[in-house]
């Protein structure tokens, strides 16, 4: 789960300013929380799990400065997928991070480590990153909640670059009322309380791909949870997927892997020994793209951004499987991308058509293993995605979301 | 000036339309207007002066449904530097386009005939494209008003792309009153009027490149234009221009020569012989521009775009002049990229940071060759270009802008 695990060393400063402050004063005052190992806490390492990369950071990332102004406490960096790049939790000089619930299962990544805390009650939020379904994968396969804002929202001061345009910060919660609070002092804006609520959900009209051990099983809990929705009264209609696949497959197939190298291009020329094999595969691939193509790519993606905003309407709300289904990690190990690949067939698209997202449980698989779903808006909505949710699923907004212990971990540890 | 001149053939239709029409139900009744021959009208050929790429437009482009909505009459399409690629206005198997007060310069370009034709009172507006000064080098040296509206502002829909990120329509027309009118009725949103006037005025502190035979005539010609802002009360104030040249040299020398060979590239590979060979040879060098790299131009651009909304802050208008001199034709014929290159000095980076601009005539050069200034301010604050060029510069709103002649030319041609 980490790779800086707690220490009161890190933790007493932060109990010590909190002693001159008035509880009622913060929001957050002495709840703990974790950050992924690629976002900036001032006088700790990140890492982005490479060791060789791993730099002391000077002062906190945008995000982690506002959340201890709010009385929040850092505890410790959690383990990921190398630089973001994966969405299993097994790329990681540091340890594959295993399932909250099934260990021999993937966690999901790459915001592993955050997800894993969270849904083990070790902290009762943790942030995580999310360019391409980091911070909802994870949550799917560990049964939080994983909320992404939309691009831009939340400051990305401070943190390790993936695909720079597309990166969001993200967070894992045990219940939407949490993410929506941390949502509401991460944003800049004020919370604007002009929702309007969906009346119809979008579901994807072609068959989708089920895959792994479980696969019929998670088909099985799609469809309940479409059978869910529609009973809360919500009218279902189906839209063609090919869209979000073409977006999809502009993301590792096509220019945007040239943003990664863009960033991280010249540490993997000088360090190439020290990055996780796998990882740098990918990274690789996107050295010789071209521009032209890449331009080719924007504007493409500027008319599916239109469309999905034409599709996707004010009284909409576009729902999809989190996942298609699980691995083993053993499974994973023998075919990391093709396997990894799967995994995003319904979160990639996202940051592409500039969407907010939020993944919730929505009850079980089979034998424990959690099922998920996702929420999505264009992004200029993302204020209706809790109420949606909340509505859609009848999940009470401070429940555990389906899962997890009957007391809430709020508790503040005071020296 | 033409590459298709205004025919009976093609004005009659709208003048039958025309008089089923209350005159003053319609802002723009008979009003004539030139079309830069990169912009569909529909039923006519586009060539982008190129004649193999010609094609018969079935529709006409957004900007040229709105305007003959409004009661204009489209009467013909006019010359431009091929693929609106080049600020000469002399690279077009159309013939060069003549300066319209001294016929041995330049006219500039790539919108050149729009800026002529506008220029001699053949109509009183012209729709141009600007990428990177094509709306404004020619609007300078021709003596007339030249606006750009933000990026996105007005439709591009049915315009051949150029850069396709960054490319406007544009218009020329004699007064800022008819500049502010066209840009009214080209938007999509109404017209708000919380104008903020601007207080203050920025320059560039670094010494400026005079360029040409008329170098220090267009030095002492902004001189005098500083003076005349001082004199109506702006505060001058002086900032670094390194940022602004850093953008510039992304054009042409980075990246965004890849976006054009995106639209265009196909194009020229199968028709290399019926390129402008200095247009062929641009182009062609965007072909081999890594994508990694066009990223990291784009990363660094964001950080830019942040610099000028730092700087640029709602009191304050940029200023710059619009070209630092002019060449002739035969001087322009033997070092054709160069030259080209002298007078983008001043317009290259205005997409690129997302300004909105608005060049208008300043005065004389020498001997009758205009001087222009152009006024930039970040896109979102458009609306301010109009007010502060008529505040500073002490312009009437309805004036001929220094020049021209006496009476309008907003002449309704009837049946």
């Amino acid at each position: 789960i980490w790779t800086q695990p707690p220490s009161m060393a890190m933790i007493e400063p932060h109990l010590e300013q909190l002693k001159r402050e008035e509880t009622d004063s913060k929001p957050l005052w002495g709840v703990p929380f974790a950050i992924k190992d690629n976002i900036d806490v001032a006088d700790m390492l990140t890492t982005a799990a490479c060791p060789t990369f791993a730099y002391t950071a000077a002062q906190h990332a945008g995000v982690v400065e506002l959340l201890i102004a709010n009385g929040a406490i850092p505890i410790g960096k959690t383990n990921l997928d190398q630089f973001a790049t994966g969405l299993v939790g097994m790329r990681s000089p540091y340890g594959e991070t295993h399932n909250a619930w099934r260990s021999d299962l993937i966690s999901g990544g790459s915001s592993s480590g955050s997800a894993v805390a969270v849904a083990m009650g070790l902290v009762p939020f943790a942030l995580g990153t999310d360019t391409a379904g980091s911070g909802r994968v994870p949550a799917a396969l560990n049964g939080v909640v994983g909320y992404k804002p939309p691009i831009g929202a939340w400051s990305t001061a401070g943190v390790v670059p993936a695909c720079k345009s597309l990166d969001c910060v993200s967070v894992f919660t045990r219940s939407l009322h949490d993410a929506q609070l941390i949502d509401h002092l991460l944003r800049n804006q004020p919370l604007s309380f002009a929702h309007i609520g969906p009346t119809e959900v979008l579901v994807p009209r072609e068959p989708l791909d089920w895959f792994g051990p479980y696969a019929s099983d998670f088909q099985r809990a799609w469809e309940r949870s479409i059978d869910a929705v529609a009973a809360q009264g919500f009218v279902v209609r189906e839209i063609e997927l090919a869209p979000f696949h073409e977006a999809t497959a502009m993301l590792y197939d096509g220019p945007w892997v040239a943003e990664r190298w863009a960033s991280l291009g010249d540490f993997v020329t000088c360090h190439a020994d020290d990055i996780w094999p796998v990882t740098k595969e990918i990274l690789r691939s996107g050295q010789n793209a071209l521009a032209s193509d890449a331009f080719r790519a924007i504007h493409r993606l500027e008319e599916l951004r239109r469309w999905v905003r034409d599709v996707v309407t004010e009284h909409t709300v576009l729902l999809m499987p989190t996942v298609g289904g699980t691995y083993s990690r053993d499974a994973v190990r023998e075919d990391p991308i093709a396997k990894n690949r799967d995994l995003g067939r319904y979160t990639h698209h996202c940051n592409l058509l500039d969407l907010a997202a939020i993944a919730v449980p929505a009850g079980q698989v089979k034998d424990g293993i959690p099922f998920g779903v996702t929420l999505f808006v264009p992004a200029e909505r993302f204020e209706v995605l809790v109420f949606a949710a909340s509505s859609m699923l009848s999940i009470n907004m401070t429940d555990d979301c389906c899962y997890g212990r009957g007391d809430k971990v709020l508790v503040a540890v005071c020296g």
